[in-house]
């Protein structure tokens, strides 16, 4: 296969010769129209493939209040009331995301002592059935806490044995209400499995802020530099900027990376400044048409321009690094490799029509193709089976 | 033609048979799949026919800074390089936002003293070339402010009598310096043409509230009661909720309405709180691929689930209102009437697959039929030319 008259990530344009498998050649562009823009394979670094209701029927969001514990409560219901498993609705969304480009994706999964590893094992079949085609890692994400809701921890530590490939959290102040407890208890299961960490930390301000820094001294000491990232961190944009960069230094030396959706209503981290102060950001898509919020496709492009628009990033290099945090810097966090567009690398490729890097972010393109490993596996948005 | 199996906004099921270019008859659903939504012809309360730069290859944004100066400097820039006019710009642009269903808009279009009229010849041009197709309202805006650009009064006076259907206005302070006197030029203006109002405030905090009040002051002492509305308004969003609800008086009496186009980077206005408080709230898309923004494209359903992020709606009547500031409120704050789905009424209908209102808003699916006076202009998201 050729891809004719493309541009490439760093703006050169070429006819990419694909063959076996992996990317053999860039060519002379034959400037053949429409142009195309080549970008490598797309990253989720933050999906629920278990929380999803893609392909039900519409469920109204009925969450009592705008609190965690209101939308952690709210999900119990809509849970209950479910009469499709999480390993259909969870290839609903495999199939939709494959189709916008993403073929590497970090998912957490809901383990607490009420569902004990149920949605493990249904995403554990998602990832299996769907094993040739796209990446799936597996956080074990204590949903309801873990010091409030006893058992969990083993729990975590099961999951860890039956696959799942990193240790979550969530909010140990803001839900657990005991931050080193929680703590504890994350970082000795990581240890004890050699396993990375993910943790979601909605806290803000002050206080969310000293959360942080306890992560990122905890990484630092446990040397698990590169293994630990903290999703959302909301508390790094509701801070004074010199406290924003404070606790960035401290990130970046501990090697603590930071997941942004580009929130809606939520602060947004400084993504420039923590990209300035070493810090990895990576983008996700968090929640998509599940009992937490009902917007969110899985797009990445579009949540690349969803980043974008929230970060009030206007410039091409801006838009670049957008794109980015959904491209290599997602990779580089997953631990996905070989990854990106080069001579003998694997042909995991999308095909947009755009000019530019820029313009693909702003204006969304339908996937004219998505490659895996030399084989077009969705094309126009719909996947081929 | 008969729409079957349509889901309506007030969640009744009908075909719907469209005769002689009206809503002929609300006749017994057929039940037959996929059921569809029908929604009213979706209203741009806000956009920029002569800013857009739609159609040309790809126009890095090269603003130095984040102000609204920065961005106004750029875009002299731009505008000086162009070698297509605004009106093939503007035509590419209308062209777009009909085929994802906008019967209805108001653009403001730029007006100064170094510019003159032309702009605004442009974007008559494209009113007059598309009038059987959609509503254009033009607001004569002055960009670069009046008393810093000597002259320009004279030349919004000029621009409404050569047809533009409101006077504009832009941060009466931050960008003009001059409260008064700028809203001095504004309203002599609206009240020697008997025309309507559209200021543009972008500042924030207790000064931006102080505008506000005063726009209000002057609105309901000429009279201007539901002729005048405030785009932007960031300053309701960056003061405390009290303070937010007290100007939410003062505009309600005084027949204000706000729009908000769900901002990226600036501050939301409290959209539901302004509605508690009886103030009309519509939506808009704002900058469209432009010297301001890289981002927008104009489609109606993606900036209601956009204000919807913004604003942090999750339920299905949150949703709902969202769809709302694109369609009925925004109908109302423009005058378009007749507007709306009826016995009678017009046959001016977007028809996408979904179940339900919030489930449109939600996954902006693509517009199946556009249908203007009964006849079908766009399928597929593509115009029938």
């Amino acid at each position: 296969m050729i891809l004719r008259n493309a541009t490439l990530p760093d703006g050169a344009r070429h006819d990419v010769e694909i063959r076996d498998g992996r990317i053999a050649a860039f060519l002379p562009a034959s400037h053949r129209e429409p142009g195309v823009a080549v970008l490598p394979a797309l990253v989720d670094g933050h999906i629920h493939l278990d929380k999803t209701l893609l392909g039900l029927p519409w469920v109204p969001n009925m969450a009592a209040g705008n609190r965690v514990a209101d939308r952690i409560e709210a999900e119990r219901k809509v849970r209950a009331a479910r009469t499709v498993p999480e390993s259909r609705t969870g290839a609903n969304l495999v199939r939709q995301v494959v189709a916008s480009g993403t073929l590497h994706m970090r998912s957490h999964v809901d383990i607490d002592n009420q569902l004990g590893l149920r949605n493990l094992h249904e995403i554990l079949e998602v990832r299996e059935q769907f094993r040739d085609l796209v990446t799936i890692q597996i956080v074990a994400f204590p949903q309801s806490g873990i010091l409030r809701a006893p058992g969990t921890a083993d729990l975590l530590d099961a999951a860890i044995a039956e696959g799942a490939d990193l240790v979550g959290g969530l909010d140990p102040v803001g839900i657990d209400g005991d931050l080193d407890g929680h703590l504890d208890a994350i970082f000795a299961i990581a240890e004890r499995r050699g396993v990375g960490i993910d943790i979601h930390l909605h806290d803000g301000g002050e206080g969310g802020i000293a959360q942080l820094t306890a992560i990122a001294e905890r990484a630092a000491s446990a040397g698990l530099q590169g293994k630990v990232a903290v999703s959302h961190a909301f508390a790094l944009g509701s801070v004074p900027t010199d406290a924003a960069a404070r606790t960035a230094d401290r990130l970046a030396r501990a090697g603590v990376a930071i997941m942004s959706h580009g929130p809606g209503g939520a602060a947004i981290p400084p993504l420039k400044l923590l990209r300035e102060h070493g810090v990895e950001v990576f983008g996700g898509s968090d929640n998509i048409r599940d009992a937490w919020s009902p917007f969110g496709n899985g797009d990445m492009l579009e949540r690349a321009m969803l980043i974008g628009y929230r970060a009030n990033f206007r410039h091409d290099d801006e838009l670049a690094f957008a794109l980015d945090m959904v491209t290599g810097a997602a990779a580089r966090v997953l631990g996905v490799t070989p990854y990106g567009i080069a001579i003998d690398a694997p042909a995991d490729l999308v095909v947009v029509e755009a000019d530019s890097l820029a313009e693909a972010v702003a204006t969304r393109p339908r996937r004219k193709l998505v490659i895996k490993a030399g084989r077009v596996v969705a094309r126009d948005g719909v996947l081929i089976s």
